[in-house]
């Protein structure tokens, strides 16, 4: 009679997780459809950033372009690196909507996640880092802000950060959904 | 006489899962003190550095202090807060090696683990990208490699990433631990 019981209260359980798990489980597709988007866009906004100066002459140029800053190509291939990844991890995150209780589906995804979440942010912050001296310069190095030159660069650079936070919440809020919805099976 | 066969496979398979989680929140808590050891070494070697540079005059002094830098004092603060949480985090990392089914517990220490993760990595490369610059330069925005006349400070502050990025690897390891952990309930 107890283990009766016990397993009608299970299986009472399991139709209430799957319905939660399905609700999770669009949540989880919806906030990685953000994150690529963001992803996407902040490669391709940093990787299309230059800017020539108008006072040139005949001998020098002043250009200031994404790839003279080792960091920022950096960013821009992390970038492109979780956005490939989230793209191809998308059907899996689909298949999690159609079959709620797949749990070692779900195990890879949080794995995959939480190394993209670690590689995403420092890949940004690590241009943050960056676009901050830009703007500030430090005095101790005698670094100077560039921004001051280069206003169009500076925007462009500023702007590109942003895609790429949004998307590290997005990882964030992904890996902790994929927690909840694995202590529910 | 299918659910009582049910009820009897689900009680083979929790003495499995205790056992295996047991071993998972062991090495859940060697994890958390190596990132504990990581985070506050790396807080203390970078919180202690500066140089003054022996060919002072009477007028200037060349002193190099981390604080000189954002990213360092910031590198500080988040390497502060992620050993804080993570030594207030051992009580219930300790309380899952006694009480291995507990789940709620671990959904919470997922969800912060996951944050710290992000602060963590966020922190440890934002510095990483200052020192890469003090260390080369950049050319096209005309700020010099410091290191040169700075050499103990730039290894001071080198040495000082080591402790974050092992912090780093044993948090992403931390949450993985744990989603495979709540994947066996």
């Amino acid at each position: 009679m107890e283990t009766k019981t016990k397993a009608a209260k299970i299986e009472a359980g399991e139709a209430f997780s799957v319905k939660g798990s399905r609700g999770i489980s669009i949540f989880d597709l919806i906030l990685r459809i953000v994150a690529i988007v963001g992803t996407f866009g902040s490669a391709v906004a940093m990787g299309t950033t230059n800017q020539t100066l108008p006072f040139f002459n005949q001998f020098i140029e002043f250009q200031a372009q994404y790839d003279d800053f080792t960091t920022f190509t950096l960013f821009v291939i992390v970038n492109a690196i979780v956005c490939g990844y989230l793209a191809l991890s998308l059907p899996l995150s689909i298949l999690h909507i159609i079959r709620s209780r797949a749990a070692n589906s779900r195990v890879l995804l949080i794995v995959l996640d939480t190394v993209m979440l670690a590689l995403l942010s420092a890949g940004a912050s690590a241009a943050a880092a960056i676009v901050y001296l830009a703007h500030n310069g430090n005095s101790s190095a005698n670094w100077f802000a560039i921004c001051q030159q280069f206003q169009n660069f500076c925007q462009r650079i500023s702007g590109s950060l942003i895609g790429s936070f949004v998307a590290v919440v997005s990882v964030v809020l992904l890996v902790i959904l994929s927690g909840v919805a694995l202590s529910r099976h």
